[in-house]
């Protein structure tokens, strides 16, 4: 039987390379793997812990959406749903939180780390934290038991969250007998560091990123900010520390790459290093723009896709919601 | 228009006369009050921070649920349901989670009185605290405020959790625009204090108790052994410190508490005084007696009925849910 692998996808405004490279492309690349039933959700319930306007809300899981399926997730063969679609998600929250002691929730890392960066400003531990955020393992365990999954792929400093659903799993197992299997992490040891305009790790933050679905011409001109050596025309360079070099293995062809290499080495100049990047990306990048763009454009198809989506997750959490309640004894 | 009164019933089991005194019966008497829409649910996802076991906990709603529509919860002029078969409170209690500040919940008295105990006896302060009962009160919040609710009904120590209800509704309205009413509590200023048999409060933790429905006999075994004082037939006795006396007012007619009044400035004697009560009370008690275990035998008739409150109560929640989701900024 394949395996079931989730992966959440939370909702952000203007999608950048950086996250294309270190998560977006490596996510997308799983899904074509057939050992996996691939499922995917936009959490857009967990990004209210944030408190949004409404517009921008609305905004960003509208984008990030059509990203995703721009760039080649197929939902035809993924189950690919918005979190808020699928109600069940949050009675299995509420069971769940009756099972989870509160010191857990003391000791996550996210909720940790405000309340102790609240502490250093001399400001009450819970200074500015909701109860969504201090809760939100608990909802993050319910999107992973329910679609009862076997495999969720994180980044490291998601290792713990995937431990307390296991956690909350094998407690409500002890309790109303056996029930959920123990999901596993598969921590992504090789996910590129992708650095930005500037030579720091790219980030909204440091504002040194380049948006996916810029315009050709206005990402030529922030491909042209970026930083390098002054080695004039003609001079060997290394590709190895090249942040150009580095963003044109992302998305040019293996063959490619090495006729690269050995323009640096014969001395490529940084401009046309920057024009060749510029060309690559183009080649990527362009066709997933329009359909990206088309998607934005048509709401109501982009809507369409997902709930059909939210139909094959709920074919799981319905059925299986309604075992759950069984095994806690409820009557109806 | 009607009032929307709401109140909850946590399921215990072995209901007593104490419960039946302080709680249901003026509960009861409140839903034949034409000025309200009354609803009342039992509040068995509540129950579950308990993690009580799966008979247990089946048992409790049933049993609570018969209680109800056997001492004259009308079913058809009220709206009676389960909390578990409303799934949107559950939607609910996440989206008000972002909205409930840390703090708040720090404060709430339930989880305050567990946590300075657990300081008071050397333990952390969160031993044995789970994250329903740490978040309940917002659990509490959605209950009433899916349910359009104006007035609850509460006891002194509940009047914090709807202080609670309305701080959300509030910043919910300030953050999204005017979507909920601020529910009201209502103190129930009257409510009798039932002395069990040995005079300390009838409580199930003093195991003084007289169980609401017994078996005639078994009641009438139970009311002799309720303490009295030394004085002999014959001697005047004052009705106002007798618990026989108070219980009895609280089964007969205001006629018949007359009469006895003066049959115990006449000299009654406790024996015969005992035996007045016992009939009164099989008077009042006899045929809610038969329904309740007329309903706990016919578990599927009282889960229909219970269904069909559900349904009237979807009525109000499922389009309300779908209008604060518009508010809120969710696309579907």
């Amino acid at each position: 039987m394949k395996k079931n692998v989730l992966t959440g996808i939370k909702p952000t405004g203007d999608i950048h390379l950086g996250n294309y490279i270190g998560a977006i492309k490596p996510a997308i690349a799983l899904s074509k793997n057939e050992h996996y039933q691939s499922a995917y959700f936009v959490a857009d319930y967990h990004a209210l812990t944030n408190v949004p306007g409404r517009e921008e809300y609305k905004d960003h899981s509208c984008k990030v959406a059509a990203t995703w399926l721009a760039l080649g997730l197929d939902p035809t063969k993924t189950i690919f749903y918005r979190q808020s679609d699928v109600p069940e998600i949050f009675e299995l929250t509420w069971i769940l939180s009756c099972l989870a002691s509160k010191g857990l929730m003391n000791r996550a890392h996210a909720y940790k780390a405000l309340a102790d960066s609240n502490l250093d400003r001399g400001r009450d531990r819970d200074f500015g934290v909701n109860m969504g955020l201090f809760t939100y393992p608990v909802l993050m365990a319910a999107d992973i038991l329910l679609l009862k999954t076997d495999i969720v792929p994180v980044g490291k400093d998601q290792i713990q969250h995937i431990e307390i659903a296991r956690d909350l799993a094998d407690t409500f197992n002890k309790t109303y007998g056996d029930t959920f299997s123990l999901p596993q992490y598969q921590v992504e040891e090789n996910t590129a560091v992708l650095l930005g305009l500037d030579g720091r790790k790219m980030s909204k933050s440091y504002k040194n990123t380049i948006p996916l679905f810029e315009e050709s011409k206005k990402r030529q001109k922030l491909i042209n900010k970026i930083k390098t050596d002054s080695s004039p025309p003609g001079a060997c360079k290394d590709p190895y520390t090249s942040i150009i070099f580095s963003l044109y293995q992302e998305f040019a062809s293996a063959n490619e790459v090495l006729i690269m290499r050995e323009r640096y080495e014969n001395g490529i100049s940084w401009g046309e290093a920057k024009q060749e990047l510029g060309k690559v990306m183009n080649d990527v990048l362009e066709e997933p723009r329009e359909t990206y763009l088309e998607l934005i454009n048509a709401p109501k198809k982009l809507n369409e896709i997902l709930l059909e989506g939210a139909e094959k997750a709920r074919a799981i959490s319905v059925p299986f919601l309604k075992e759950i309640r069984e095994k806690i004894g409820l009557l109806s």
